[in-house]
């Protein structure tokens, strides 16, 4: 088991990285001194798969839990889905020692965190996330919520868990899809901040997408461990934390006019991280190779580089932009690298440009897909 | 204009009290540096009243603020005016530097706080108490929430306001029974922390009843302040922030078996007070003749002090106590008085005292009335 931990003063805390972690939960969460209640929140894909180890290995070290389980997706990640959420744990009377575990993937853990976040003003959480994109990405670092119809993530809080146990085997049950869009996402930690990473990745490709448990581990690992030192230097994104949104904003804002459907978190990002590149190499000089080593290892982890909208579809995604959380007086502002394991925040990109590089990225369908 | 200040560390604030502040809104917020977009959430008897007001203010000083009016009562501060006031903030494209503006009682600032805290996952907010109640208790201190069917304030956050300006003038405007409610919060300060202050108050009650400034001025300024050095020694109410609930307990209950209609949160308060004094007798020793003053003081202001319930009633109201916040391991503890100005955190009342307690202060009814 390899652990890495979040250097957050009071509420600092370990994620451990491993296979077969589940039945462990208990015992890890009886170290945190947490109360007897609890309430595991999961989905109706990983529920099945999993609630009944989690709630086992919860009751064998003498919590009290109840599996609340929600209809999985992207769409469910609303606040009514909240509050039938809030509805269960008042009726199960949760107490603010009680405490809450995210089973699932990062629409599951953003759910439960921002519940937790909130119920009885927050109480105690611990993920557990099964897919590999909230692994690396969602389960650690705090950031919580839920969707608007205006936008992802319009409402959340920050709300670091106590514990992140990353259980390798889950990804076992992954969807082949699901697991490539996670893929996605640690192709992104290569380039804000880890060249070595980015040709480690280019040399493993095919052990990762193996699911081959060393280079996983290693890949999660050190995923994990470059979140953890970006988000402990900027909590609650005021600063350096915004790089971890590199290709983020083209991402969400894509994910908006597809009305969070037709494509998986990852692959929206992949998309984003194409188009941050074409426009990095425009603003900040990324060398055109770079641009295409990025391309290109996204493209050969089955992961989507170009899409394909029309002009009406394309006017709204720089509109669904502007209402990115990142704008600062009216005015988008980007993640852009200068070179693989580098990247700058706030660049400007002016209208203009930022319209032509799009263009290039985007395909006029003959008819529209979205 | 007095001024209290909150010291918090980076999260310190004033409070200024007054009269005829509320033009000065605009000014005030400058000094914040604050972005240009907000937006005033009021609700609908007081924005008729006081909203122009507050937009000219703001307009005046070079900020773009849009109304957002929610139905008055506290049957509007539910998730689903929380929802309404993000889809106008989204629409509106409030961003991470916008800021709100709690413009009313206390539902408008826990539900508007609520908003501020969680929207894009928090951003500033100015609280313009209009209410007694909100200006010495729920405006100041960062308490911020809506409530479940399953009981008050169960969902929420701590989320300290930027500024809090008490206009005392709003009070012209103050039905006589919500003024006279929100003065069970002032005598409670008396008898948590102030025996001064207590006797103050049965001096110059006639005055106060009269909203005459001087009076008011110094009464809500020394709740402020008492308010403001509990909630800096305790922001997150672990420990001393709880006295702040003396009475609460059991009010809330009352509240909540009532569905929030028939009480003001004030006279729910006031009654439990007298219950909370009275238990105080039998467990702390507190004095016979300080119940009485306690409860004549009460009586005075035009407050209720016994309560009438049938006997499925009080069962609920017990349990409805059960899902109190501040219940730890199914007990629910109490704050109670030793003396006048003096209360004991964590107090224990096994439960056939507190049911025999409870029978004295209700009073059976021929029929039910709530």
């Amino acid at each position: 088991m390899r652990s890495v931990r979040v250097p957050l003063g009071e509420r600092a805390y370990s994620i451990r990285i491993g296979s077969g972690l589940l039945p462990r939960l208990g015992t890890e969460c009886a170290l945190l001194g947490l109360g007897r209640k609890c309430a595991v929140i999961s989905d109706s894909t990983v529920a099945p798969l999993y609630g009944g180890s989690a709630l086992r290995a919860l009751r064998k070290s003498g919590f009290d839990p109840v599996l609340v389980s929600m209809r999985a997706g992207e769409r469910a990640k609303t606040l009514k889905s909240v509050q039938a959420c809030y509805d269960r744990l008042a009726a199960r009377r949760l107490e603010r020692k009680s405490f809450l575990v995210a089973l699932g993937g990062g629409v599951v853990g953003d759910l439960a965190g921002f519940v937790a976040a909130t119920y009885l003003r927050g109480i105690a959480f611990v993920q557990v996330p099964t897919t590999l994109l909230a692994q690396v990405d969602s389960s650690v670092g705090g950031k919580v919520g839920v969707n608007l119809k205006a936008g992802k993530n319009l409402v959340g809080a920050f709300h670091q868990p106590r514990l992140v146990l990353c259980d390798l085997e889950t990804l076992r049950t992954l969807p082949d899809r699901e697991y490539r869009a996670g893929l996605a996402e640690v192709i992104k930690y290569g380039i804000i901040r880890d060249a070595a990473l980015f040709r480690r990745l280019e040399r493993d490709l095919t052990a990762l997408l193996r699911k081959e448990p060393a280079a996983l581990a290693a890949a999660v690992a050190r995923c994990c461990r470059i979140k953890a030192e970006v988000v402990s230097q900027d909590e609650t994104e005021s600063g350096l934390r915004a790089i971890l949104n590199f290709g983020h904003t083209i991402g969400h804002a894509l994910e908006a006019i597809s009305g969070y459907g037709r494509y998986l978190h990852g692959e929206a990002v992949a998309l984003g991280l194409v188009a941050a590149a074409r426009l990095s190499a425009s603003v900040c000089g990324l060398a055109c190779q770079e641009v295409d080593r990025i391309t290109g290892l996204l493209a050969r982890a089955g992961l989507p580089v170009q899409v394909k909208l029309n002009v009406a579809q394309r006017r709204r995604l720089i509109a669904a932009m502007q209402l990115d959380k990142k704008v600062s007086g009216g005015e988008i502002r980007f993640v852009l690298a200068d070179r693989i394991g580098h990247v700058l925040r706030g660049q400007r990109v002016p209208r203009p440009l930022l319209e032509q590089v799009l263009s290039r990225w985007i395909r006029e369908p003959r008819s529209s897909i979205l």
